[in-house]
């Protein structure tokens, strides 16, 4: 039997093989199953029986004829079949050659829980090495190792040791998948959510992730139809571009990818020649790539849950019109200050709109929107009836929310007027019930309605489902290439120069190589001699500019290597004279001097700044930063994941908070924001092709002339791989 | 029975006599009380009987004999004694007179419950106009109208009819007081707070506040020995100014005073002059100054309830070093961001702190902190005890964290060892307790344990309780005024231009008005002929500026009305030339023209724009912002209420974006911070002098040269009030 065998035979048509072995497995082997009910080695069988799993459990045991009231086999092979999944609860040394058994035999999913891997030290790094070679000899697919198991809801199958399951009797089955490399926190995770009502299709955790890991399940679970959202949970992330793969996959699937992740801002340490390079921190590129490709980061508990609870209503917002039914002229104007922070309008009704509310609430409520009901709802629930349905029917109202709190006496009522009205709607209909409110956010999830306890947490996550809305219409039919990387076209120097151990390229080199990809950088000419110095600056016009040109000087400025403003034969040769001083003097075995033109820039001339670097997750990643005093005391920049089309860096300059320069600033007419289109497009298609040859390149500065003009760098630095 | 009388017999020695007649009334009247217990007129004494008042109560109600099984009166006189408090459940209209009527008996406080008031327009305005003159005539202190009463714990008095206490029949006694304008949002905050364990001293809703309002309640209970934390909700805030003075006193207290405020952004439409006053919108406004005198500003009822949870624990923080003790690494990591993020440090332990901590943990654990327990914490809860011990002696942690999740199996043992070490303890104790939580939080809560269900809630609290302090210390034994308005000195100039009608002072004026509070603007010399034009430009140096000079141009650039870098006797002569036809093209009463000199503004000269205006809340206001492209691209200002001194002033330089531009910004040195913060002062001063003559007045730029030499003004606009 192989695993493809036991995957033809599942009930999961959609995705992988191993997926249906995983989360929805016929039967299943649990290695080293204790007969202890309390036990952790004993759970996995306590919480399969307890949650009512209908598949075969053999219990693996040599010392025991039974566990837990089922028969024990000595070892798998003795099994006389062979389980869809086995979880190992071996220790770690032993886990690697259970793998191998587990191979032999033709299983296609094996869970290792065993602690004491790679998180240990460097001894169980070793074993991690030899359970990873296991798994690629066997060809199965291993979760794990130092997991807790996986959670199928359709199939009752709790194949886990979590603490979460202590309590109750029956697990829910939803349309929420959640896979969280921690254990304890997912653990977390589930039992919040859950305790906030959401219900779950599939959760799982992924340990040390030798094998299957978050962005892999899930991309798999992407494809099941009974799955609506995905979320999330990681602390390390080995390959982002695999991430930013999946968030666009679940877009174009209209699947919401919720992502918590921690441990932010851990690699500042990190060595950069360029500036975009320092400015953009592993926290701010993995945030700026999570809103390039839609996915939702999140960054507390009550977040994710929160994203959970709005999204598992499953309707999409036509628009970001809010309509509040309030009993609370202060908590609606809470709301609405949260609302429109996050991009959510709560219009004022029209009066024709008004006249109709009018005739369902009391007189002296208030029918502009926050329509207040007032308290007197909580004497006759019957106001929101009508009240509710005028809202649901207002063309300008993209979602409605009702506001109460309290109100113990006549919530049932309430209730069950928001339910048969959300039935009849295809708007969403959200709830905010403050104060003591736990019965009625649990009646509100049995109708699936999204319910929070707070205006504010509502607002946030009704920006969320809004942007959701808006990225996947973005994504949709736009230029937002999927992110790959294609082939590489490269001019033969550059591996001449790499091949010379040089780390930097020259700057006539630099703006030469970007060219190729239709990069504008300013030329220049090379001389070596006062005379070609001169004819160089009658060539490029006066006045010019002369510079230190090697590729063993990064920053020329900062040596003195820039001379500006050469207006006349004497001053061009006493500036070649000084800079090829200043060579010899700096000692720089390839010491020239390249005479550029001095180019004007006009007084509403706006400066960028364009880089690009390797970011440890996400491979080659392009910052882009306006103005220099804006980039520097600020760090207002912008980062994404190449390649990108127009429409992409049209998103990141508006995202920039210094925008409003490249248009009509102070009247004086927009930039050429067209041609810096082109430039982005260019670099970072530069930044593919020339990912293994270069770890930094940046373009500082970048003028922008004004709209029609173009835009020019003038200076590149571009940094080599070593080789 | 006067007022003063009831006051000095009430158990209320700290505060006014008022505040003791209302929150420990020894007796009550309602007058308009309902037998029916469900109805609204009826709730009070139903309250007042479920939750044990002591007090002698009398309902008043001319149709029964009994009312609820008490004694009932056909009007306050036949009561035969005076009662401290009396509850009117009659309608609007009657109001008025009954309070007229409690007037004449010497009651000292009443609760006007009616709505029908302003709320309402024009005749309920008038109703309440005739209300405020009841209060007035009579000395009766009146809460309300349109509210829903108030609960004094100590005394078991919930004289309200809240849906609040729908539920429940004892009324735990706290020591946070929490005042509410709004009747509803006050109730759903109350119940919010309860559900999380916090226990409250007083509780009020004051309504539409024709006498007692939020602050002045407030103030009064800063005095009182029981009350350690004040809070409040309202919407329109009628005097700003008391409320800085409240979060003043309540700081040198050292009672958190927590605020939060609704309906944001809703006077953007306010007619100004200057840039400063349109940058500062209503809601920065209230912000900056929350900040400035430490009142905990929040906008959401979770945050209000987490702020209360943090400082009911009562202790406070002597530093911002945070150790979390934490069974997962992965919500530790998550804590540790969100912490970071408001200036609370994660910091590594020390090696032989470490060695300490590792003699208590599984030997699987970090000690590094976060302090990793494992999940092991589930077997064996005494992990904690050892653990949270050494934390709590580790001179380098402020505040320890006990980060835990689900554990429903030993979570009493955690719960008491928490208790026993924070009793132990002077550091504050904090647990976040996350999943499935409520027993735990509840049994938390029993101990004043500060407590939370997601780590990030934790850290913004944790962020909050450190900012009190440091609030607090920098108020103590500062140069931080009282907000008070002093005695003004006005030139009597000032006087006849407001008498003229004029709208704004000329330029010359305004820095010569300026020049009284040592605020250096550029001075010059207003000529009316193209000789005495040169004749000055001689004077101030070439080359010089020629400006035109009126009351009646506000925006001289805009027009054409200002020339620069005139370095010739035929450019001056010109500028004169063009500049009075200008005058006479805009047929300006007092075109005259003004010569000053062009001043150097080196490279590295740094503008800041200052301005004042009045806040519909606060009155004046100054507001500070840096740079021209900063400050108008970014909106990067802040706004003081004056008068403040030189420590309040270079905070809010520090708190810009671009802060750092004033120190040593690419290495050219720092600019000259010291003389920034004597025009700012200057400037504070002159804001509060002129503050009934000048509606608005703005330096820009103000430009800030190098240490040591200075700062000037090159331009100064006075507004005047109209008269």
């Amino acid at each position: 039997m192989t695993a493809a065998a036991v995957g033809a035979g599942t009930p999961h048509a959609d995705g992988p093989d191993w997926l249906g072995a995983m989360f929805a497995a016929r039967s299943v082997a649990i290695v080293g199953a204790s007969d202890n009910p309390i036990k952790l080695s004993g759970r996995p069988i306590a919480y399969l029986k307890r949650f009512g799993y209908a598949g075969r459990i053999f219990p693996v045991n040599p010392g025991r004829a039974q566990v837990q009231g089922l028969d024990a086999y000595p070892d798998l092979a003795s099994i006389g079949e062979v389980p869809d999944l086995v979880m190992l609860m071996v220790d770690a040394a032993s886990t690697p050659d259970a793998v191998r058994e587990c191979g032999r035999l033709g299983v296609p999913v094996v869970i290792a829980s065993a602690a004491g891997f790679a998180e240990t030290g460097e001894e169980g790094a070793r074993l991690q090495e030899d359970l990873r070679q296991a798994a690629q000899e066997t060809g199965i697919r291993v979760l794990g190792p130092n997991c807790l198991g996986l959670m199928g809801m359709a199939a009752h199958l709790p194949i886990t040791f979590t603490s979460a399951l202590d309590e109750g009797d029956s697990l829910p089955v939803g349309s929420t998948a959640l896979i969280s490399q921690s254990g304890a926190f997912g653990t977390f995770l589930f039992s919040a959510a859950r305790m906030a009502g959401v219900e779950f299709s599939h959760y799982a955790n992924t340990g040390n992730e030798v094998d299957l890991d978050v962005v892999e399940i899930l991309s798999a679970l992407c494809e099941r139809p009974e799955v609506t959202t995905l979320s999330a949970y990681f602390e390390g992330l080995s390959d982002g571009r695999r991430l930013a793969e999946l968030g666009r996959k679940a877009l174009l699937a209209d699947k919401p990818l919720i992502v918590a992740k921690a441990g932010r801002s851990t690699d500042g340490a990190r060595a950069v020649s360029s500036h975009t390079a320092s400015l953009a921190g592993s926290d701010e590129v993995f945030k700026d790539i999570c809103e390039q490709y839609g996915v939702v980061a999140v960054e507390s508990i009550n977040d994710i849950v929160d994203m959970m609870v709005m999204f598992d209503q499953g309707r999409r917002l036509a628009g970001r019109r809010l309509t509040i039914l309030t009993m609370s002229g202060g908590a609606a104007a809470l709301m609405t200050d949260v609302a429109n922070a996050n991009g959510i309008a709560v219009n004022e009704w029209e009066p024709e709109w008004r006249e109709r509310m009018a005739a369902t609430i009391p007189s002296f409520g208030s029918t502009a929107n926050p329509i207040d009901l007032t308290a007197e709802l909580i004497r006759d629930p019957e106001i929101l009836r009508g009240a509710l349905q005028v809202a649901i029917d207002h063309p300008g109202t993209d979602v409605a929310c009702v506001l109460v709190g309290n109100a113990q006496t006549g919530s049932e009522q309430l209730i069950e007027i928001i339910a048969a009205a959300s039935a009849r709607s295809a708007k969403p209909v959200v709830v905010v019930w403050t104060g003591n409110n736990r019965r009625q956010l649990d009646a509100l999830a049995a109708h699936r309605i999204a319910r929070f306890d707070d205006p504010a947490r509502a607002a946030r996550a009704l920006g969320a489902l809004a942007r959701h809305g808006e990225h996947r219409a973005r994504l949709v039919g736009s230029d937002v290439p999927a992110p790959e990387l294609a082939g590489r076209r490269l001019p033969e120097w550059l591996a001449e120069a790499a091949a010379q151990g040089l780390e930097h390229l020259d700057e006539l080199r630099a703006g030469q190589l970007l060219s190729a990809w239709d990069v504008p950088v300013v030329q220049g000419m090379a001389v070596s001699d006062e005379d070609s110095a001169w004819a160089a600056a009658r060539q490029v016009g006066l006045p010019c500019v002369a510079k230190l040109l090697s590729a063993h000087v990064a920053h020329k400025s900062d040596v003195g290597g820039v001379l500006l403003g050469l207006s006349t034969q004497a001053e061009v040769r006493d500036a070649f004279t000084r800079l090829w001083a200043l060579g010899e003097q700096l000692a720089i075995p390839d010491g020239r001097v390249m005479v550029q033109p001095m180019l004007d820039t006009g007084p509403g001339d706006v400066e960028l700044i364009v880089g690009a670097h390797r970011d440890l997750s996400f491979g080659p990643v392009v910052t882009i930063g306006l103005g220099g005093v804006l980039v520097e005391v600020l760090e207002d920049s912008v980062t994404l994941l190449p390649p990108f089309g127009r429409e992409e860096a049209r998103r990141a300059l508006s995202r920039l908070r210094g925008a409003s320069l490249l248009g009509d600033f102070r009247g004086r007419g927009e930039r050429d924001v067209d041609a810096v289109l082109d430039l982005l497009v260019g670099f970072s298609r530069a930044a593919v092709d020339l990912r293994d040859d270069v770890v930094e390149m940046e373009l500082n500065p970048v003028v922008v002339h004004a709209a029609g003009q173009g835009v020019l760098a003038l200076d590149a630095l571009v940094r080599l791989a070593p080789t």
